[in-house]
């Protein structure tokens, strides 16, 4: 169960790390809108392996193929069926996962759900998985985006005790996040980033850090009481994503330390007539419904459990064991977690766009 | 939409603040199971306003009467409807939110989304639906541990600036928490988180802080890849908690800075033979899937942002006014939240329950 | 689990038959519609027991609260929580059942799935339950008709071998139905009915039929394919209602003894220049959407199953008994169900309703 | 919306009659059950077209592909994702029906809905969508028959006015069903059958008929009350179906006529010990929950709108027409849709199974 997200807007993944194929099946599109496989690459080549030398040396061209749901370039308001095919697997690299579960891997919670080790890579609980959330996220974009003007951009804010400072909330766009090889937009902490990934894959070790993601344009009024709060889904798409620990909105676990007064978001009139807040604490969220202002996400992750260095465990049976994994592995997985973060936000806010948009139906 | 939580283990809430009565049905009981007011009553009492000085001072006995759903003291397996009056309501202390949004409040999102301003306490936003939330969490507890030997305790972990240090996780009990009017465990920092409050009380202020929450006795196997993973639906469960801005599990935001060598959870044998983790960083939850090791969450509680301290804003023509919140309100919701924290996590583990636990059913 | 039906349009009802009080959560309406308790009495009137010498000589008034959800007339766009007690409750009426399933009852059934014998008048599967379904089907009548020119009308087609001629859709109302004691809009044929019944009643025998209702008005396009086709929640709606073991759509079963060239409904132009059709052997849905013409359902229900007249038949141990059941209950349901058929036809049509009407949100 | 069928276990089905393929997602399988192509490709071979004289001359092998959810031989509790190509495909044959809406068919509510018209032999519409349901009924089969001896068997009962005697519900199989090539057990009347499809293929016409489906070996216990009653969700299932216009269960509309006294089920002791009931005109299911008898379900088909015989009605624009309809279709649907009857009945049995069956997690 549970490999659905969404009720009105309902993404469905499948899929292995080493089976023959990846997918998705992207339910609750509206008819009439230009769909094709343009608007949905781009994003999965920003995820693909490979692209730098700070990432997995696994090949995957990650060509997306467009099953069902669009004719003539016109989506038909059917199901969108989307397949990512797995071309290079190696199953064999990971023969020993059959017999030792990983420290802090899904391995042994696997094995004890499912009954059945891991091999493969972690077969389902891979991060391979978020190839078909992304291609998904970019299906949401597009539909969102036909007629709001919402803007969705993720970039590493933290990388180990790394923090670039907070880039203007109303201006960040992907292009000044892709403009570092870490995407992070400060090319000085970036560059101090990559040294650091750089020494921590060097000593077969792995670093984590902080995603912020930025949701601008979102109308007010956006989000479901009392349950499904818009933080609330939000909260529960983030954590969905492999790796991920925390996450914070607005002010987060930092405006636990503030007063109330100092804390609240007092109201000023904008020159279009509508109210604003002075200041954004709230991180465009109150009372689990959007305000008009900028969505303020954070998502914590962290540092990639698989790792070369030799680590003292014990295999399925109990026996002392000392683990030097291979297979192929990111030392970090930050830089290509950032159009996951997107793919998440997206698809999360496309839940309450079906509630309530009417202009595209 | 969306005062459902669960599918498989379903709790409805219903009710405002100033209504006739909150309420809730809880679907998804097995039948034969023990229940009466008596296994409810005490976590509502632990919610009520009224207890100390430190909360507001509306007087409600909270007093739930179940409908349904049990027949000579055993559940019936139908749903069980719970109904708890609001005796104290006093609409007009609230007029004046008819003209002026609250900063930071529910108010202005809930006129934008539903085209009502609030009057009556914010309503549906306001934190007395939670009582419906703790009336639901007992009778999942009464459910999940007549199988299973689960508990679960929340507590006040740090209040403004001031932090507790962490209790032993494996015998931290209610009682101890309960110990403190503050419900912080530790004595000493109890007597200054009281303090605290009390100044903030003194200044018309408010002040937010962290609940952790530890869940003991869960077996390993339970949680949904990919999306219903259980820290997932856990964080979904405590973002809906009003007030709540942020969610960590195990290291959370600072197993970010770790490198993964230091933040892995080596396993070692235990003496019963199964697999136990020589740390815990992952927080009991591995891949979504719970490891058998303790839960440990925290949950970022913000400042209660109705204060009687004068703030500058507008009201919703966009004149700027001078707002002193009038009406009741606790400066700090932090003590009556810990049984919120609790039923929360209730809640959102008996959905894995129905799914996993064949003892009952 | 499953006391809820529908997802956007979601009805929760709760309560036994001889509990303190059945009732229901309806979440899913706009706010700022107009609703008293004066929209949902009549309703609840016509499937009251005791209305006649007809039915159950069951009292309750069956008085409904309106618990929330609505403020000042209006709705809130909260969920909103009813209640109806049952005030005239004689669970030892019912003490024979304990020890001997009644026949084509749910008896059994329920003590094979609980483990729990029934004892009070069937419990949850008792018919009362479905005043909770009235209740919600009112409300949701208000929330449909608010800005759809919607109109449901159910009546009793036949009883037994009586069939009445089919009268004309466009035109029948409520009223109309209400005309005679056993809701058959045919004076002549009513007669008949009633003869009938009060056989039966005197016999201590029951009798079935079948409720035929129409939906006029409804605007083309409704209906989600695949799987929540327009007719593919109605057959939902209407098998989930206790004693119900047919459904048809526009030609039903009848249809199938046609060919295609004689079934096929061709189109015309109609006076406003959309399209309609000129026979309805569809009844109005095509595709399992609705296509602009009045939807035409039947409903076959069983003969109540609870007799007084003696049964052979064998208690829990398997022992020979012969049963003459005691207790309240209908000769013959159909009357009193009429208005549960519009019920359920209005909370499945509701579902549809939010996913496509733009006019109240 | 609506593509996915079920909450436990889940289909989700994708793909228009000429894209490139369709396909499906089923998730809800416990892991460690086999399951390879040739579990699946049996029940495809029945659907497919072009078996027989009989059906359309469209050219589909309906090879299976499964991408995800099986490792060598085992399902890993993962969802299944398969896809069939459409390989022969012709869109040009179906130009007209973009002018013109076939009566009785989806064109005109599709046109309605989507704001798009018709081409392609009806999309997401046509029959081709089957495919994917009888693909995962096949995996339904192979989950459930696991750990339970349930036999689920449909046959055409009825062609026009040529009904069948009703066969044992307890021996018949699907090899008798086969035996002729309409899928009617009783071979004089399939002779007649076949005879009359003949007829109607020569005049350009079509027929319709009624399936039934007897489900042998469920346990008792198994639907949900209130509103997911085991009847409730089937007649769901099968209106879902193209071209079903009617459901019955048991005695059906026919049991309508009965009086109680007669209808009524009595209960015997069986050589097990356990109840069983001496007649079956509840068709194994009383108050929505199975009582181990078998089910029987009877579905009614409308005769298939396309047809080639002319038809006077009105193009999109309201100008009178005279349509002759091109394109492959079949001029009786029934016997292909026998193991869509059983697909359905399978997928709508298993969402019952998870929540009852313990034996396999």
């Amino acid at each position: 169960m549970a490999s659905t997200f969404g009720t009105l807007f309902r993404v469905t993944t499948f899929g292995e790390s080493h089976g023959k194929a990846i997918g998705c099946v992207v339910d609750g599109c509206p008819a009439r809108i230009p769909l094709s496989v343009a608007d949905i690459q781009p994003q999965l080549d920003r995820r693909r392996p490979g692209a730098s030398h700070l990432t997995t040396p696994r090949k995957e061209s990650d060509t997306v193929t467009i099953l069902s749901g669009v004719d003539r370039g016109l989506t038909l308001g059917t199901p969108i069926g989307l397949t990512i095919p797995n071309a290079d697997t190696r199953p064999h690299d990971y023969a020993e996962m059959e017999a030792v579960p990983r420290p802090s891997h899904a391995d042994f919670t696997y094995a004890e759900k499912y009954g059945l080790r891991a091999r493969s890579g972690g077969g389902r609980a891979s991060a391979r998985e978020t190839a078909a959330r992304v291609a998904a996220g970019a299906v949401a974009e597009k539909m969102l985006t036909a007629c709001n003007p919402v803007e969705i951009v993720a970039w590493v804010e933290s990388l180990g005790a790394l923090v670039a400072p907070r880039p203007d909330l109303l201006s960040i766009t992907r292009a000044d996040v892709d403009a570092t090889l870490v995407r992070c937009p400060d090319p000085s902490t970036a560059e101090q980033m990559i040294a650091a990934i750089q020494a921590a894959q060097d000593a077969g070790d792995s670093v984590g850090g902080v995603i912020a993601c930025v949701c601008r344009g979102l109308p007010a009024g956006w989000g479901e009481p009392v349950f499904d709060k818009l933080d609330a889904l939000l909260a529960h798409a983030m954590l969905s994503i492999p790796a991920v620990k925390g996450f914070e909105v607005g002010s987060g676990f930092s405006g636990t330390r503030m007063r109330g007064s100092v804390h609240n978001d007092a109201f000023y009139r904008r020159p279009d007539g509508r109210l604003g807040t002075v200041t954004n604490r709230s991180g465009g969220i109150q009372g689990g419904v959007s305000n008009g202002e900028p969505l303020l996400l954070r998502v914590a992750f962290k540092p990639t459990p698989t790792i070369g260095k030799a680590q003292e465990t014990v295999n399925y049976e109990g026996q002392p064991i000392r683990l030097e994994a291979k297979g192929r592995h990111d030392p970090c997985v930050l830089p290509r977690a950032v159009p996951v973060v997107e793919a998440m936000a997206l698809i999360g806010v496309m839940e309450l766009w079906k509630e309530r948009c009417a202009c595209v139906r």
